[in-house]
């Protein structure tokens, strides 16, 4: 026999980066996804749902002064009129488009949540994947602050909607009151803003390290500069250190109340019209978030969130999950952000030339999906179906019936669709499955008119720990008449915990 | 001064042959897909979620002897190690990686349900679009037709679930018998399979025309050929006009009940070993679902179903809508088809070597949508939120505290948020956005403790056609203590129709 290459088989492999989704995970998260998409539709927002792909010049996404997409995008160019296409990379970009596109149809202002994935073309690593879910929420045309609040608010919603009452906190900064500050520290000139654009970027920087170098290392940061560890010195802001004092008390600036903390602020700021008109923001969303009754326990003015200051323009928000799990090392740490927004104001002017004032949030599907897993708090375990064993092959149309009798009365039901011939196969599918109830109905049965109903849930039990009276008590297996089948398996199901 | 040309500005463009989806419409969609999501997992089918991204190769889509994948799908290479990825075209190239990737893991026989757009690299046309949503269901590694006659009853349930009882008909054929009724006509040699392959071909391609060119097209192009009314030839399968009776029978072989279809389908397949194992099967599958309630005004065996014939290797399903809908010249012809299926055995075989049977149905989406809506069994429009109109700026806090409680009572409102000086424009905001109250409090009314509320749906009504004595007996607006506010807009919103 002349021996021949076999053609080589693909191999079926996820491709790097992304993942596959079964059963209960998909089902969480839809839950997940339908819950928060209720509040949204409560506070009057409308579901958006655009294409995966969009133009690469829509996405903003062309290297500078080169004729090929950002590789942070998956892009392709089309066959026809060699146009760049990308699969969107978050779901800010296409709705800046559609503000843009359907300007004089919209409502304005237009309020949009949009939930789904989005692609980012990075190397992937230990829990980074290429693909992933988000959940955003804008307001497209408000200029006014009751639209930041509003988004507060609606996110504090959500968390209690989902049951994390008492588990969160929305925090809220203002890039503006950032903007006062730089100017009192001057390293901002009103009268020459692109002076000081270098050290305003090593400031926001430093602050943004807050957290992982301490008061100290930013300090450094902010003067003549730190050196780290390995030795490796990084360039400071060459703030004096009254100037840094200010800065740092801007960030260490939250007092009990929201009042309190504007004080503290306003005197920080000094004479800066930008920063004044940035705690005045403030105020105005403390005020506007109390009248409807969220206390600093649910929202609270916090100038140290630095995060998203470089991006946003004037009000910054952040939701942080406050119970804690062990991290990696089993020590334990706050659970920390779950979400973030902002106003930003530029986005539909690139398509337009007109600035419109925007505001949105957006959700991290994925880590809210893990934090509600961890406080139990996630969509019930989907139970698996009731499996009808298939004892005698030629019976199939009676084992049929069984399971069409269960479906019309809203029990999820199976026939074993297997091979039937090992019988102890098809009770570890039924297990494999987590089904509750397995249904036996051989000929002997068949002739005498009853079915076997096994409870697998209590069986399971049993075999694990029960004592003999229980046992005694009550019968893993039951055999009742074929016309009590579906009451049976229903008394069974409502006994399942 | 000098003039510079202003860098381009990026179109506001949904690219080419894709959509955005806005509002009610992404409600109808989800609605739908929950709906029939309920049906699958009654039926114990569990959801999978697929990355949109495959390899090139997994999917098969390489181009014979090219290192290019085929133009039909979107592809671009990796920039680290070459490979091509791709998105998915459909659900079942994923679920066939899947169920090769996961096959020590995953329940056999493995129910799966999916539902997601998918990508087309096709020039666009009117209402072809190169992303579009399926909704699949699929039984991998069970070969009893047990499990083609569930798809079918399953299909049948999802019909009854969306309130189109009555209107639609699933259809059941069978390629084996198709083979064997080949054979009979002598274009199928099973000592020699590969012989007369481009003679079965072009009959494959001639029934499937029956629908455009009636029998006598279909006979020409049986026999020797046909001539189209501009003159171009196309060669025909050269059956003698006995063998060409034989076909033709075949699509014809509907009777009134499955066992008469059967008995000509018997007759027809003559001495045909497959033909007789196909007949076998659509008997088998018929006293199944007549088992579970089926009857023939819900499934029916019908053999001039030919869609999908070449491409399944046993029975091949089809699910049709009934009611008469007018078509483009104003003509009525019915609403067709909306989904399809069958058996198909080789798919996980490219990965593995080993033959798996698998069994399922695609739903196309965006037709049963538009089904829906034409049958007005759609999920209901969603109602706009309540909007409280601003009347004064100053008093922001307390408009959004009205809003607060509205929304704590589940009722969707919102504040006005775009530039109130003009009260106008806040009205044409609320009937854009299909609010069916307004609420209104300036400063007399708010020293008054009162607020007005306009019943905008009412008075849409008494605008367009309402008698005086209407109008007088149930005002369009009322005026009412703050604290009834809440009681207000509900009564309200249950008396709208």
């Amino acid at each position: 026999m002349s021996k021949t290459k076999a053609p080589r088989r693909p191999r079926a492999q996820t491709p790097k980066g992304f993942q596959d989704t079964f059963g209960n995970e998909v089902t969480a998260r839809n839950e997940m996804l339908r819950r928060i998409g209720a509040v949204y539709h409560r506070y009057g927002f409308d579901p958006l749902e655009t294409s995966a792909v969009e133009t690469v010049e829509a996405l903003g996404k062309y290297l500078p002064d080169v004729d090929r997409p950002n590789e942070g995008v998956f892009a392709w160019q089309e066959d026809d009129d060699k146009d760049w296409l990308a699969l969107r990379y978050d779901l800010t970009a296409p709705l800046a488009r559609v503000a843009a596109q359907y300007r004089n149809d919209l409502p304005s202002p237009y309020r949009r949540y949009a939930m789904g994935p989005v692609w980012r073309n990075e190397k992937p690593g230990p829990g980074r994947f290429r693909q992933f879910y988000q959940c955003d929420a804008d307001t497209v045309g408000a200029s006014s602050v009751a639209a930041d609040a509003e988004i507060c608010a609606m996110l504090s919603d959500v968390f209690e909607e989902l049951g994390l009452a008492g588990d969160y906190v929305v925090r809220i900064n203002n890039r503006k009151v950032l903007n006062g500050v730089m100017e009192a520290a001057g390293v901002m000139d009103p009268a020459d803003p692109s002076k000081f654009e270098d050290e305003r970027g090593i400031v926001l920087r430093a602050i943004d390290k807050l957290d992982r170098l301490g008061e100290a290392g930013v300090r450094a940061l902010l003067g003549e500069g730190r050196k780290d560890e390995s030795g490796d010195f990084t360039k400071g802001a060459g703030l004096p250190d009254t100037a840094a004092d200010i800065v740092l008390a801007f960030t260490a600036a939250r007092r009990d109340s929201g009042a309190e903390t504007c004080a503290v602020l306003r005197d920080l700021v000094g004479a800066s019209v930008i920063g004044a008109e940035g705690v005045a923001e403030l105020e105005e969303m403390a005020k506007l978030l109390e009248a409807q009754g969220y206390g600093s326990d649910r929202i609270v003015i916090d100038p140290s969130v630095v995060r998203g200051l470089g991006y946003y323009t004037g009000p910054v928000y952040e939701a942080e999950l406050t119970f804690e799990i062990l991290d990696e090392k089993g020590r334990k740490k706050q659970f920390g952000s779950v979400a973030g927004g902002g106003r930003y104001d530029d986005l539909v002017k690139r398509f337009t030339g007109q600035a419109v004032p925007a505001t949105g949030v957006s959700i991290g599907v994925d880590r809210l999906l893990a934090a509600l897993a961890a406080k139990g708090r996630g969509a019930e375990p989907v139970q698996g179906p009731v499996v009808v064993t298939v004892m005698d092959k030629a019976r199939m149309a009676e084992y049929q019936a069984m399971v069409g009798e269960l479906r019309r009365a809203g029990i999820r039901a199976e026939v074993y669709l297997g091979n039937p011939k090992n019988f102890g196969n098809q009770l570890k599918y039924a297990d494999k499955r987590g089904s509750p109830v397995a249904i036996i109905q051989g000929s002997q049965e068949a002739e005498a008119g009853v079915v076997q109903v096994k409870d697998l849930v209590l069986g399971a039990k049993i075999a694990e720990s029960a004592s003999l009276e229980e046992w005694k008590a009550r019968p893993a297996q039951v055999e009742v008449p074929r016309a009590d089948l579906v009451k049976t398996v229903r008394a069974m199901l409502d006994d399942t915990p």
